[in-house]
């Protein structure tokens, strides 16, 4: 190719617009074929796809990696109604031979263990890859809606000392001198910065050593955490559905190709229904299901409350105070039930996708809790400590990004919505 | 307190003006002392410190949370030129006893590892916070940079399934059925990910099993990844310039009072000094300070290379062209001169902060350079998939979060830029 026409700037494939004079594009050979003396080649960039027409064939395999000069042009018969006739193709990378799967059709047609087990392939899919854009925007939405609002992005240490939430579903970590742990999640880290910050944000790693197989359950997950002070139940539920709304308003705005893609909707969000679990349990109980006062909603109840929901025209329900025995010794009591806790889960579409609620910030009222959890002090001096040197009241709330992205895109098993999923028996690649 | 006066939204310390009527503020108690029979508090919320004069004497310890209601007026003896009068004081929570550290000094006097050890208090010293408020606006505008250049934020796994970086410095975790590591960087992960998204970053924990301590080695840290498709070198350090460009105006557009806090000033960016490692070499030289060809720089040697370009004006130097055999088995080899790579380190007033550079996209080359470096291709099954379908030409770079932190505020060890460090010794709190 001459240096004159590889000195052009690149025109991504969804800019390209007829009569734009001499262009250069870079990407790879999504598909090419040869018809009646002209190769047809689909070739596709971060933007998305451009047909390239060239006189006779093209001896080219899918994936390779191509740049492309040539004069865009309308033509109704082409997909987007544009193509670009090409003046040179240089191949800046080939493919080392057979495909292990065809990215090329509309839909992937593989399994996901086949999907995962070639991921590097498989995320090259558009309708693979549309889905980590849309979580990619979620996550620029929770960003710019916390910082907006005077949050602090936090990084907490995912190394710990001590098995401080209970020793089952921990990773335990071969460090110098003594055993270490991977935190399951940064609430304690999140409560202390709240002293310090008032209000705090972190996406990161947690880690659950999960026993059970199940659709919804990874080894690793990324986690969007809020913690703030000065605001009750009722401000943290408005607090979350303002960004959520942003995040999905976010979605609607700038992943808007990645939504057609899949042919999904961001759902804009106006208030969310709210329902005391003792509501919610009514409800289903009408449906036939039934739930002992002490217990959780089961998978198979949030379906269905779910669906009793979705008939009202709710996609989304904060179900709130949960009973203090399925919840976390942090956890705050309801002033007016102390058997009940200021807590809360959303559900989306009848799966959860955030739990949360307000904590406690009294020392001895948290210090008889965790006796009553049997949980030893000792292990939660750093923690404590916080709580020694006076904390405000606070509460926040924890959106697992890959079940919500796995939600919103309706993918059947949030390993779709997870680039390298974690489980017992994954950790390649 | 009277509901009436509760129902008032909150104010801020930092947004109190005389003849604002009545307002509500919230926050800890800072210092508190009685003078002439009146009692001067000064409290402390997320915004900053404003004065609260009520009659008579206040028993309130430091850092107590309180709730005020009261009038703002303007008084040249006030800090800021502003106090409020109080009509009414409530507490909400109170420190159990003594506090371990004094926070309300303007300086925290306090040795690092005992800040450390208090962490929950320490950083609620305004000055500790401040740090952490700098390091949360260089992270928004690292994600606002390149979310405006097209790149899909990425989350890829910490738990890694094979040593595939070299064994040392590597944590193992206990995992059922097989040994798991820590992820020492999203290295691997970003490219295979560049292959389905072209340009991706990440901001996520990197664990290093550091056998020394330094002040400038951690454990675990932050890293701000980005790797990206269709670039050379240039533009690679182009794109680094564009991104820590807007990562500091963001510093000195969002943090100004962390800035201020803590005197010190983000430094605007223009084009960022460009020296090949052989020049910086022979600069070293000319101050007798002397390097075999096939050596990086030693800590030593950037420090004294800081200082000469600090000279000249420069706050920022890129390193270029490092010998292979100082680089990662995947640096792309300089093609006028093989035993050079086409990589880079950023230096920040004479210490790194950044390292990079283009990678190998070609399978073969990348199979050879696994081979020379003792480098075992089975481990690497997933990675070489990438490959194998073909790549496009990329490059990127990490930025360590709190180095840089550290840098830009000029903390003499960078555990002061870290929430939660984690060393040989330290794993809590």
């Amino acid at each position: 190719m001459e240096r004159r026409v590889s000195a052009l700037p690149r025109t991504l494939a969804a800019e390209v617009r007829p009569q734009q004079g001499e262009i250069r594009l870079a990407g790879s050979v999504h598909t090419v074929r040869t018809l009646g003396g002209v190769a047809f080649l689909i070739l596709r960039d971060r933007s998305g796809t451009i047909q390239v027409v060239a006189p006779g064939a093209l001896d080219l395999p899918r994936e390779a990696i191509v740049e492309i000069t040539g004069t865009a042009r309308g033509d109704p018969r082409a997909p987007g109604g544009v193509e670009v006739a090409a003046t040179g193709i240089t191949v800046l990378s080939q493919p080392a031979g057979p495909l292990p799967l065809d990215v090329s059709k509309p839909v992937l047609h593989a399994a996901l263990e086949t999907a995962l087990d070639h991921r590097a392939l498989s995320l090259r899919h558009p309708r693979s890859a549309a889905i980590f854009r849309i979580a990619s925007a979620l996550t620029g939405g929770f960003r710019r809606a916390l910082a907006a609002e005077g949050f602090t992005e936090i990084h907490t240490s995912k190394l710990v000392g001590s098995a401080t939430e209970g020793g089952a579903g921990l990773f335990r970590v071969e460090y110098p001198d003594r055993p270490a742990y991977l935190a399951q999640s940064p609430q304690l880290y999140k409560q202390i910065c709240v002293g310090a910050f008032e209000r705090v944000f972190e996406i990161g790693p947690v880690f659950r050593n999960e026993p059970h197989e199940t659709t919804r359950h990874l080894n690793e997950y990324t986690s969007l955490d809020v913690e703030a002070a000065y605001l009750d139940l009722d401000a943290l539920l408005d607090l979350e559905t303002r960004v959520l709304g942003a995040m999905l308003k976010e979605v609607a705005g700038t992943a808007t190709s990645a939504l057609n893609q899949l042919g999904v909707k961001a759902p804009a969000i106006g208030r969310i229904a709210r329902l005391r679990l003792e509501e919610a349990r009514a409800r289903l109980a009408s449906r036939g299901k039934r739930y002992a006062p002490e217990d959780d909603l089961d998978p198979a109840g949030e379906r269905l409350l779910g669906e009793v929901l979705a008939e009202e025209g709710h996609e989304f329900v904060f179900v709130t105070h949960y009973p203090a025995a399925a919840r976390p010794f942090y956890a705050a009591p309801d002033p007016d039930d102390r058997a009940l806790t200021l807590s809360f889960d959303l559900l989306f579409r009848g799966i959860e996708v955030t739990t949360g609620g307000m904590r406690i910030h009294d020392l001895a009222l948290l210090q008889e809790n965790m006796q009553r959890f049997g949980l030893d002090p000792a292990a939660f001096t750093g923690y404590l400590e916080a709580f020694a040197c006076a904390m405000p009241p606070h509460g926040g709330f924890a959106i697992g990004l890959e079940r919500l992205t796995a939600q919103l895109v309706g993918a059947p098993n949030l390993r779709w919505a997870t680039l390298f999923p974690r489980d017992r028996r994954r950790l390649d690649p």
